[in-house]
């Protein structure tokens, strides 16, 4: 079967819908088809054109998903019927958004693919706190890594060693293993004092931020009943904050 | 001296002009001067308003620029003036482009500033080769460090550290010292074999990408003549280019 679609892989970014980029933007304005994750600003779907169709591929804590097979799938079928699709994800779709096994899974088949990347949370989430992921006195590497890890993946994630590597430490999809991920960095005997930000609803007015430090930043987080999704900073850029940020 | 102005430290993001956000772009249409970096799309300049003052806070090499003091200087006095202002960064403000040096100068006289995130070469200069920084059962955690370090800094970047610890490495204005950093990895132990991509001009017309191993990529770089700008990643992700990637 010939297919003569196209599938652009789109990040969304962080939240604030104005924070897609110009040429995702467009793309979506011009889809036949948008597939959309959950955590997409809703603002960006009204710029679909009139007539377009809207799937959505999201995740719902507790109820039935597409799994990642048959997302392949759909976006091979869609672009199989000559359609030019859109498949639009939270962040960039290169940063644990699983875009390259859509763009690899369509590619194999011969269906043209092109990635479109998008602000990820793991910067702009920080930024819109007033922390800043490097800086020049402070820091001068950080490490993104994910909470959850794949289950077939052989390597496990040793948060410690990246945490002792690097200045500014930033974990996605971190917040339901917060204890134990932070108990793990204390146990290998990273300063309980450092400074960690966590920051809920990263750019969208449903923005909150908790601040504490390695210590206490797990009971903080669950006094304030902080859930996914949520960006956790960890170093000595949180401190900058009350330099760059006011309450307002 | 009451400010009444205001200062928009916007990223441009990482070459391809399309790839800055809306948010960025609408500032720049309405800014009464922009005060713009080397390595920002010229493009962009382009969308500023009739009678906008563009100023150029670049460096070349070996002439005299601006220092991050005269700059800082400069978006206060403009501030002052009561205008609006766009400071333009390549790239993300916050990854290692000393915007939160400058949004502190302004915040602690005052002046408000706000930072509007751009999309990081780091992470678009390997999207756009065909490379994802992570991967579900490749990659679960990447670093981004520079190839350069401020004088004052106390602890040093242990690039060996870093590479061992996180899946992907990812080097900002590192070919400069490409050499000696890929000695420093090789003499840690670190596989020679390991993949490795450097990827000149990224995202723009005329971005080039060397593919090598740790053992062979300075040679490469050097025989093909790579000059900065230029990102570097370092990692088994590597290897997913030639299924993400097609020459066209």
């Amino acid at each position: 079967m010939q297919c003569s679609g196209r599938v652009y892989i789109v990040g969304a970014g962080p939240g604030d819908p104005e924070l897609i980029t110009v040429k995702g933007l467009k793309l979506i304005r011009e889809a036949d088809v948008i597939v959309y994750d959950r955590l997409i600003p809703r603002e960006l779907l009204e710029e679909a054109k009139p007539g377009a169709k809207l799937i959505y591929a999201g995740k719902r804590p507790g109820m039935h998903a597409m799994t990642q097979e048959e997302i392949n799938k759909l976006l091979y079928e869609l672009a199989c019927q000559g359609l030019t699709v859109v498949r639009l994800h939270g962040g960039d779709p290169y940063v644990f958004g699983r875009g390259e096994e859509e763009c690899m899974y369509l590619r194999e088949r011969g269906v043209d693919c092109a990635v479109v990347p998008g602000i990820t949370s793991a910067i702009a989430g920080p930024a819109y706190a007033g922390i800043p992921v490097t800086s020049r006195y402070v820091a001068s590497s950080f490490a993104v890594v994910t909470g959850r890890e794949a289950e077939g993946k052989k390597q496990r994630i040793d948060y410690a060693a990246i945490a002792s590597a690097v200045d500014t430490l930033v974990i996605l999809m971190g917040v339901g293993r917060l204890e134990v991920i932070t108990s793990q960095l204390l146990e290998a005997g990273i300063d309980p004092e450092t400074p960690v930000a966590i920051v809920e609803n990263a750019t969208t007015p449903g923005q909150r931020v908790v601040i504490g430090t390695l210590k206490n930043i797990a009971v903080k987080a669950r006094e304030a009943g902080i859930a996914p999704p949520a960006v956790i900073v960890i170093g000595r850029v949180v401190e900058l904050r009350e330099k760059l940020w006011r309450l307002s």
